[in-house]
């Protein structure tokens, strides 16, 4: 099953040097998770020919333009391509309004319906449940309010031991055994333990989503070995006073975060315009955390079960 | 003078085969006036290094997305860019309403006055003027309330024919000629006369915008001979039925409009997203204006005086 990230945009503020504002794609299992969505969000969704028809969920972690500004353009567009299935949005109070007063002066009826969602920026709470994945949403310390999200994997089925497998082996049994319950066949007596006929569960993957926040020790035991951490590190090391003051973090602080949560990787993006060369940003965040990698547009991430 | 228009963008509803919604930066004198403003502009503006921090008058046609929604990032790119001086917006009623609502969520205050001025669509008005240029919104007929924008620059000063200008001629003699009033200098008692010492005054060139409308005859008088024209061209001729459902126009229809006004071209443009080549438009157009040409992003069109 899938657990893939791909980034559509990875720069914080403004645009520059063909970065562009943030957003990204997660597509676990059936499900693709929009976060995010920068102005032109719709464009690189095209370019890098991700299925837009298939994002049933979208994540705006706070009302920030450079989060924010492609969704109306997006939502109008999958109007024009005459989608007729809900769309789930999840945000900060105020979003619905601004999509509404857009609706209103364009005098726009869409075929399709917007669910919304609204966050509650100071606590922690599940906001997206199926038979596949949790999504929680978590506070942020921003200027304004804001979101992380976490994706969760729920917990897999034991996998068969096909080497074990008999013929005379009933389809109870083995449904029993997928739920990690032993099973006796009733008509032939015979028992089928879980330690004998099974693999464990393939691992339950996560992905955190931490954008934008300055250094907050407060989300370290909610993002507590996540398989993925996505944290912003909007400027480099020397930078640290004015990411302090404008809320944002620096390559350092989304390394020990990583460090301390114990993640299994760690990914960062929300650049600054003012820097051309991103590959300081990996270098100073591998001093604190090693396995640290770059978001760059277009790039997909695998995490393996 | 410069009087030359760059396309930043050139498609309707949906961005497609590398063409953009639409925007236009039209310098004239010492004015560069975007008109309208569709997604990802702030990023087009940047790639034909067109003059963002020169630009001081904003015209949005309508409130459709494909027309406005590159406005907001734009205006906060502005504010990251530390401009400090007035923008003065031109556009429906509603569009301040929806800036303001974005700024209030964002918690945002701009380091620079937005100055609103909104259109009447019903009437053909004064919008804009200084010594150099005036502007006027017509009218245009759409689903929504929409305006078209005619850019004139103002008569110019009859020219000295400098090889008629002997040593003795005064300040007071030329700046007369120049207005196009005989002078006798009192002292010398000489006459100069405006055609013995002067050239006719360049041309006056004029820019009519008219996006998005179906076909109507009632916007002839308003742009007559204006030296460049564009006409939105959604779809080919054969579409004229979806055309008029649409409030759009077609190829044919634009090639009308600017053959029954006499003006000097027609730049056509706002294709549907379904063509991919666009060349048939071109084609079209030109089977009733000949002097057609097609809205190319990066484009620019120089009107000569």
């Amino acid at each position: 099953m899938p657990f893939e990230l791909k980034i559509l945009g990875c720069n914080s503020a403004t645009p520059a040097y063909g970065r562009h504002h943030t957003s990204q794609l997660l597509h676990t299992g059936k499900n693709y998770f929009l976060i995010d969505c920068g102005e032109g969000t719709q464009e690189r969704l095209t370019q890098y020919k991700a299925h837009t028809g298939k994002i049933n969920h979208i994540f705006i972690s706070h009302l920030h333009g450079d989060h924010y500004l492609g969704l109306m353009g997006l939502l109008f567009t999958m109007h024009l391509l005459k989608r007729s299935h809900d769309i789930h949005l999840y945000g900060q109070r105020g979003l619905d309004e601004i999509i509404l007063t857009q609706l209103r002066y364009s005098d726009s009826k869409l075929n399709y319906k917007i669910v919304f969602h609204e966050l509650d920026p100071k606590i922690k709470e599940n906001i997206f449940e199926d038979d596949q994945v949790e999504v929680y949403s978590f506070p942020l310390k921003h200027r304004i309010p804001c979101c992380g999200f976490l994706f969760k994997e729920k917990p897999k089925p034991y996998r068969i031991n096909k080497e074990k497998l008999t013929d005379d082996i009933s389809l109870q049994a083995i449904a029993s055994l997928k739920q990690g319950k032993d099973f006796i066949d009733e008509r032939t007596k015979k028992s089928y333990k879980v330690e004998e006929y099974t693999l464990p569960p393939r691992k339950s993957r996560s992905y955190a989503y931490c954008s934008d926040t300055k250094y907050d020790e407060d989300i370290i035991p909610i993002i507590k070995d996540a398989d993925l951490l996505y944290h912003e590190a909007t400027f480099l090391a020397d930078k640290a006073k004015w990411a302090h003051l404008t809320f944002h973090s620096t390559t350092h602080e989304a390394g020990k975060i990583a460090k301390a949560a114990n993640v299994g990787q760690l990914l960062i993006g929300h650049y600054s315009a003012r820097y051309k060369d991103v590959t300081p940003f990996v270098e100073e965040a591998r001093e604190i955390f090693a396995n640290t990698i770059l978001s760059e547009e277009g790039q997909l991430i695998e995490v393996e079960d």
